[in-house]
């Protein structure tokens, strides 16, 4: 693999280019800061977001973790696929690319559904009798995820983010967050989507009981011991993204477990991650701290999944990639720049 | 004048209509609240927005309130008018009506700047002197803001904002909040264009004068006492917006204290305001939480004005009015309904 670290090299001549805009120095705030993260990544003027939902089933949804039922998965995937579902309609009006991928549903797709097919597996096993995903079928799924990213490059995006969907994935979320974070996992597990105090609870001490179970703490172990298909997907996607220098746009809770498994294996990925929005999920902002603690752009109290952080944030995203290359300076608009006056009494 | 206040009887009903979409109840946060707050006002599937950005001058500059050159004005509504500057680069991407719409400018453009000519004074006066605006001239800035919104609206936008643009306005607005809100003006003062700390304090030591100068509280007397014809026109605008029913989208810190002059004489207005975002600008949260306290969309640590905080929200509204008329439901999307469920366990 070869992720390239972000050359700071530029910075000083960015932040320049950005203060000679016609507008007051530091106006834009985090748009501003974005922009020069983009400009170091080369990523100017973004025209087309590629969302990569990768879907699959949790065998842990057999210890009573969620009041979902598993056939939810494979339903959600086939109303995403036919532009129903958040992700779809947010997709839509934002002019997203969405591919919804079978990873490791356990259901069989018609041809008609709509949704890619690159299952490895139907489900991960229950990780509290076994590891969730064996070895091979888990490089199997990071594999997908590299050709998924490879298949959105030729498709013409220039920009990617990922989605996923799959009934129980908080829970084994949290569990590779709590791993790898070394935090206890009543730190990093919320109640996904609706559950009771002391369910709660009972989906904490599932996870204890996984942690005592499964003690490497490698990721790659990690994340076959405790992870999901969709979460190897993921990390196999970033690594690609990242090395086609494509800026990645972090989406909520489950696709931030995956990138922390996906930065202790490649570190430099934490470069091209962008960090869309803080979920109302509890831990996710430690989760996001561990990746560089750059402060979201959206904190909504959202948590929903399905990579619909990321799609509400891509409009910011764009608008901050064409900062740089499109908007007008002081001299081009012909406006008098005050900056100059500033700059000597040093207050820019 | 005639603002309704938004009938709170649907309520229930578009709670009930957000439950049944095919995703877990709450996910969506602030969006989902804020699809409830359009629903009411009836504002669905909004597609069109317009920016209504007035310009005009200010005499305080006399008193040495800002680096920026008052020419900068012009030469920005001419800039913004031909594509340039932040607010036109947002409008474009964004897909966003913009119009520069020439108050109280301190210069005379020609035929091809392409701004609008609602011209009533070539700025407002020194405030230390005499009072801004005279009341006959305030009037009418008032009814050229309403006039632009049904120019807007009879183009077919379905939503509004205002910006702004006019070297000074800050201190003006300042000013403003400070008598509406009776607080201390260093409360409500910041750096605007970038202030060393003794600029800042010779800002508000001239606020403080202004203050005493001018010992009326009552709404109308404020803004011409310490106002803009910007804001007289944003005022006057609002109304004309509220009365339509069209959701407008507040912006930053000269609109927002614009928006207090306007609630104060109209409170109903109020319900139609979106809160966009929180401005870097001392004492912006201060002036929100006195319209109602709604949480921005937007904490991004912006402070440029131009309507780019409502500019950069925008996608965020649109999605969230869609929601409601246009997401799929568990039962449209045929998806197990788990929230039937969560309801008998009093978990919604």
């Amino acid at each position: 693999m070869s992720i390239h670290p972000i050359d700071q090299a530029d910075r000083a001549t960015l932040k320049e280019q950005l203060l000679s805009k016609a507008m007051p120095p530091n106006s834009l705030g985090q748009l501003g800061s974005l922009s020069l993260e983009l400009g170091l990544m080369g990523a100017y003027s973004l025209k087309r977001l590629s969302l990569l939902l990768f879907a699959s089933d949790h065998g842990v949804v057999s210890e009573g973790v969620t009041h979902s039922a598993q056939e939810i998965t494979w339903q959600q995937c086939v109303n995403f696929a036919h532009g129903g579902g958040a992700c779809a309609l947010f997709a839509s009006l934002n002019q997203v690319d969405l591919s919804v991928i079978d990873v490791g549903v356990n259901h069989t797709f018609s041809a008609d559904d709509g949704v890619f097919d690159a299952k490895v597996a139907y489900g991960s096993r229950n990780f509290l009798l076994s590891p969730a995903l064996e070895e091979a079928a888990c490089s199997k799924a990071i594999e997908e995820g590299r050709k998924a990213v490879l298949r959105a490059k030729g498709k013409g995006c220039d920009c990617i983010a990922f989605g996923e969907m799959g009934v129980g994935n908080t829970t084994s979320a949290s569990a590779v967050a709590a791993a790898l974070l070394g935090l206890h996992p009543s730190l990093l597990t919320g109640k996904g989507s609706g559950l009771s105090d002391e369910e709660l609870a009972h989906k904490i001490a599932v996870i204890e009981k996984a942690l005592a179970l499964h003690p490497e703490r490698d990721p790659f172990s990690v994340l076959c011991n405790l992870g999901g298909y969709e979460s190897a997907a993921i990390c196999g996607g970033m690594w690609q993204a990242a090395e086609l220098r494509l800026p990645i746009l972090l989406d909520g809770f489950v696709v931030t477990s995956a990138a922390l498994v996906a930065a202790r294996i490649e570190p430099n990925l934490v470069d091209y991650l962008i960090s869309c929005h803080r979920s109302a999920m509890s831990g996710h902002q430690l989760m996001l701290q561990a990746l560089g603690g750059k402060k979201p752009l959206l904190e909504l109290d959202m948590q929903l999944g399905e990579g619909t952080g990321a799609l509400a944030a891509w409009p910011l995203v764009r608008l901050a990639s064409h900062i740089l290359p499109d908007m007008t300076s002081f001299s081009s608009a012909k406006v008098t720049d005050s900056t100059a006056v500033l700059a000597k009494l040093g207050l820019v």
